[in-house]
């Protein structure tokens, strides 16, 4: 007997079918002898059709309008839900983010909760009905609707875990777990049984997309433990808590990413200020600086590079354009073919010869290192797009990390390859 | 300088570009020097399809969440229209009907308005904001939203106009007023430039498809003033008010409905509380009645006929199938191929010659009168479909309704006709 918070996402309520299935699944776990609290996103594309309606309106929506619009997405998708379980026997309610006592500050689409009161949700759960609870929205000091921005479903869903005291918030979706790499590039991936709050935000801000980090930083403040699984499968997937003691090893999973961009600057007078003031105005265009590579010297002048999300990169090239006549730089170049490669382990801290085994291992596959960084348990390194896959394979090799078995896409139902492909929950 | 409260139905903010449409007109009656509200339906077809995802899941939704399912429909449209008028450059915001100040009864799906507090959208009009308002919504006692029911965008727009002392309600459509027979069928048909209450409760609810009878109730209750008007014109429509002076005629105009049926049981026997137990029967199985004829009895049978809604008809046969052979009656035919003809007006009251010349204009044209009913200001025939173009044509022109011009539906425009076609506003 459990209190257990059940999140599903937007592609495990994208069609009536699907919806009767997750009901099936709440009920389930009901009949197991537990209580549960569902929380949904809105039904597979809502949100994009929304925002397709107000682009085919206004390029620069009110914030106020456009968090009330989105958040009729996650009504939908609730009352639906709510209807299915009914429809099975059981008794169900739907809950707005307002009703479920979700209040957030007044910073529409990107709003942070603020409380959290939870009594009708409880009151509800006491009566023997199952809440469902709209993910996404909020409700701010004016009684305003506000939304929590992306990944804001699993926020929710861990702040309702948190207010109720529940013993675990599951997160479902079409992932069925935390692995040690994506196994599609690294077909020896295993999946992990448990992660630490502090591997999976790595894991998270480095580029595996299971979990938002916002969800995981909460559940790490709270201490709410997180079960990432597959609306798909019954099997286990990955415990997300503090210190779990089952993972022992130095490197807990590699993350990749290729949304980020390089762009190197050239002949930048090498004299004090001068690149203060290009990442000065970088920063004024609201530019995410990733890495920043600066050369050494020759001859008074020198090169400068640094990568930043792709989605950035407009904004920084009008930036340079601006600034760098000023300073007398001869120009810039972009890299958009490029791959950042994560190792992220707790256990790094402890095991001072992780950089030097990854160059070496980098430099045995003769894979070029064009950039690092580093925090106390992540080890990033930028290589060519085309070395990614190679990267992840010997250096997931090199840490041990390699199961016994070979991940076979063909193992998934063509529902879950669908579903994988598709981008953008 | 006028208070205006203007209402615009499904097809008029359909997509993008007719909510900007409506945008611009709300923009128009502001730059006359008026202070306008509006209040919206759902787009287009959003009612129709979210009905169709619940009856995926379910074939007996909970009110509550049905409720709360269709609701977002208007929340919707009112967001994308306030984001036109801003793009406009004007101040607007939208409101639920909970933020509205429409309390109702709990009765969801069909919920009558209770109690109007408009205080927000006073303050918002006081700010130089237009108020855009969600129809068909509001909110019971226990913080649960609830709709209004058919015809529920008309009822808010005109509760609203009472409880902010407007000058006059707008309900803008695609029709452009209230004629004196549908001008499709009768081309000499012409527009009224004003109808009473009264009038136009008696036209609505024979078959008038312009206004909804709850919303002209509740606007006759209050006195609350309508323009009924086009949606693509600037024409002035029709007014609907207190005994209007202008229209001094006898009969105001002739309504006409092919959506009843006639129904003939036949030899029932002619003994006392006989045909009580039918009509007790249908009662029950909310079989609603319009007309009863009772032939003279010959030879102890007698055959009773009633017209009823076709869509109560599957009932209307189930509730006889169980009471007929109880009463030893001899069957059932159905005639789905009839209409009723209604001549109203309020002047009819003090001119007893109408039911005469009636009965002699049918008389003089060869069409068949099947069944009558009346009341002080309305009088309907039923008869044959086949003839029901021929008695609303010949009883326009005897009456004196017809007008020296001719309609034509090539004055319309092509989206004017689509419009006009599309049913089930």
């Amino acid at each position: 007997m459990a209190l257990i918070v059940a999140k599903f996402g937007g592609t495990s309520v994208a069609s009536p079918e699907r919806i009767k299935n997750v009901a099936k699944r709440l009920v389930r776990i009901r009949e197991d002898g537990n209580e549960v609290v569902a929380v949904v996103s809105a039904m597979g594309k809502t949100t994009d059709e929304l925002l397709g309606l107000t682009n085919a309106i206004t390029k620069n929506p009110p914030a106020r309008e456009l968090d009330r619009l989105l958040s009729t997405g996650e009504q939908v998708s609730m009352t639906l839900l709510a209807m299915a379980l009914e429809e099975l026997g059981h008794r169900a309610m739907s809950f707005t983010g307002r009703q479920a006592g979700i209040k957030t500050d007044a910073f529409h689409n990107k709003a942070k909760i603020a409380e959290v009161h939870n009594e009708r949700i409880v009151e509800a759960l006491d009566e023997g009905i199952i809440p469902v609870v709209a993910g996404f929205q909020g409700i701010d000091e004016n009684g305003d609707i506000t939304t929590l921005g992306r990944g804001g479903s699993d926020t929710t869903a861990v702040a309702i875990a948190w207010g109720i005291a529940a013993d675990v918030c599951e997160i479902y979706s079409d992932v069925d777990g935390v692995y040690t790499t994506d196994p599609r590039i690294a077909p020896r991936a295993h999946k992990l049984a448990a992660v630490s709050y502090d591997d999976m935000l790595e894991l998270s801000s480095a580029g595996s997309g299971v979990l938002q980090s916002r969800a995981v930083e909460f559940a790490r403040t709270w201490g709410v433990v997180i079960h990432a699984r597959s609306a798909f499968s019954d099997a286990e997937g990955t415990y997300i808590k503090e210190d779990p003691e089952m993972e022992k090893a130095v490197i807990t999973g590699i993350a990749h990413d290729t949304s980020e961009v390089k762009v190197t600057i050239r002949a930048v007078p090498d004299s004090a200020g001068v690149a203060a003031r290009v990442f000065s105005a970088l920063a004024e265009a609201m530019v995410n600086l990733d890495m920043i590579i600066q050369n050494v010297g020759d001859g008074g002048v020198t090169d400068i590079s640094f990568t930043c999300p792709g989605a950035d990169l407009s904004r920084a090239t009008a930036a340079m354009d601006a600034i760098l006549p000023q300073i007398g730089a001869r120009g810039y170049a972009v890299d958009e073919d490029i791959a950042k490669v994560s190792l992220v382990g707790t256990g790094m801290k402890s095991s001072p010869g992780v950089t030097a085994k990854m160059f070496s291992t980098l430099g045995d596959n003769k894979i070029n290192i064009l950039a690092i960084s580093t925090s106390p348990i992540r080890l990033s390194v930028v290589v060519d797009a085309a070395q990614a896959t190679a990267a992840v394979q010997c250096l997931h090799t090199a840490f041990g990390l390699d199961s016994d078995s070979v991940f076979k896409e063909t193992q998934l139902s063509a529902e879950e390859i669908a579903a994988k492909m598709a981008k953008g929950r």
